[in-house]
């Protein structure tokens, strides 16, 4: 077994608490990390909290996570002790479904197995970054360049292939014109990414606030959603909208600022299904569609892109004992634009 | 001018009967056709009723028409006198827009004039083909092989190109398996045409006494949606679903069959829109869309292609005198698939 500690919840209602656990033991075909940073997404909390309905507990959540390899098992080839690595939302798959071999292990068929809150294939509960450490089968352990900030990479295993994954599945790039709907952690990343694709980039936000930041961080143009005005000037002109905002809003208005033949895609899971007039999807073919990460190899491209490109989040690095504070601050979006907990600070 | 006369609606709530009305004259590009078939669509009835509160009265409705050429106006080269001819849903769009100049002008961004109910571009008000004749632009007007009983080709021109064109345009082929929602007039041009094009069809029906008759129009499995085990069976299996039915209903046990990067297109406008668990888009990257009719080419290439393979709607031709009994049956679903009108039956 493996000795574990970090912090994890007992309840929906408890906050997070200092927590001692164990780890599987290294098995062949696994890898030992030594976790240095943990990113905080907003599905942490929701997890924590119960909102979804699957919680398990105590639970550990975390699933942006960057490390370096202490020990690996007799088969590992890929890694080594003292290498730099990245652990994101799934360590487990069939790896025989149709979607497994074509290496959307996200979209198992069979199922994927998270890494906080799932069973493994040994029937332990899987336990997140919000520790001093992981052991996990190394096809879902990344390589991270030591070029890049660390506390940068860390969202970039959930927040970064979440956004790049669909831009890349829908082949955004030079001479098309792109939507963000959203500028928090998610919807920063998608503004870099196709920035650095590209394409013509479009930030809407409800927030004029967001103006100057969503212009640094690559945007071409800001439109202020509330704005009925702004908004029908964009009819019909998008080849592609990403949405990154879970809470309740209108789709419509973003459905007619496509094109033909283009899509809108959800990343964010809606917390109530959104209703949207079809006739918005039938009379310009439009599609209405939804993407989750990526899949391992392509996490390892992206992870690669963002080291050629110089490409991190945008963090506010905390100790683990502001983590209360922190998700109290993510559930208000006031955070530019990711936490990230050093783990150095959980002790020994 | 040119007179007409035909069978008219009112009001919403009078049923349809005789009317005389004037159409524009001949112009340059203008064909005249003498109609000999019309089909009677389901939204014809929607219209008429002002379902969808976009009634103008009185209106001679009536999207699917076949005749013969009468007379052309001075440019026309595409038809002579004596031509068969179908005319559709549309007669006019602006031309010049991104979708008209991609040969989709049923997609046409200027907004394009319904066949019935519109105003057209010398400002008269288009009407329908429940009548002796129709007057149009050649663009919209296509060939019709003489091999073909034009009774069953006139509902070609609305739920034949509706359901062509998306199996079209999403490559619905060998190797693939295609799921057709209802057996209705759209349903069945949809078995027809997936069942030719070399896909394995599958037709969901609410009703076992449409089993032997799915079969016999093409389908290789029959499934009972309101069977729930039956549908669990199909998760993750379809490569397309065709939605035909407008009517109210569940749409998830259809998304959840679908594979994974596949599409669900629905090409009836829904009564209410659907609530859907957006889950069911992302846990899979499928995709939810929408198609109406087709564009003007492709509708002759769907003349074209039912010509070559003996393709043509299961009628029950009616009189004229029946078209009021014939909307009451519409609206029941008691017809096998769809009414043609014979308009010899108008008499003088």
């Amino acid at each position: 077994m493996t000795q574990s500690h970090g912090y994890a919840a007992r309840s929906a209602t408890a906050p997070l608490a200092p927590f001692k656990f164990t780890r599987r033991e290294l098995h062949d075909h696994d890898v030992h990390v030594d976790i240095q940073f943990c990113g905080v997404c907003h599905s942490d909390i929701h997890f924590v909290r119960n909102e979804w309905g699957n919680a398990v507990y105590p639970v550990v959540p975390g699933h942006e996570i960057v490390g370096r390899v202490k020990a690996v098992g007799s088969a590992v080839r890929k890694f080594k002790p003292g290498d730099l690595v990245g652990v994101g939302v799934i360590v487990d798959s069939d790896r025989t479904c149709p979607s497994c071999r074509a290496r959307e292990e996200q979209y198992c068929e069979g199922g994927v197995t998270l890494t906080y809150g799932a069973r493994d294939k040994y029937g332990d509960l899987t336990q997140g970054g919000y520790s001093n450490n992981i052991v996990t089968d190394e096809h879902f352990v990344h390589s991270v360049s030591p070029k890049l900030n660390p506390a940068g990479v860390a969202p970039l295993l959930c927040a970064g292939i979440t956004t790049y994954s669909p831009l890349r599945h829908w082949k955004v790039g030079p001479n098309r014109k792109v939507g963000i709907i959203g500028l928090g952690g998610l919807g920063h990343m998608a503004l870099k990414f196709a920035h650095s694709f590209g394409a013509h980039v479009v930030q809407f936000t409800t927030s004029e606030s967001k103006i100057a930041d969503a212009k640094r961080l690559g945007a071409d143009e800001v439109v202020i959603s509330k704005d009925a005005t702004a908004m029908k000037k964009q009819a019909n002109s998008f080849d592609f909208i990403i949405d990154t905002v879970s809470a309740p809003h209108d789709i419509d208005p973003y459905l007619e600022a496509l094109k033909r033949d283009s899509t809108y895609v959800q990343v964010g899971l809606p917390e109530k299904p959104p209703v949207i007039d079809p006739g918005n999807l039938l009379f310009k073919r439009r599609s209405w569609s939804g993407s989750i990460i990526g899949g391992m190899a392509e996490t390892q491209e992206m992870l690669d892109y963002c080291a050629a490109k110089n490409i991190t989040a945008d963090v506010e690095v905390i100790p683990i004992q502001q983590i209360n504070e922190a998700f109290e601050r993510v559930v208000k979006a006031d955070v530019k634009y990711r936490f990230t907990i050093d783990m150095s600070s959980l002790g020994a």
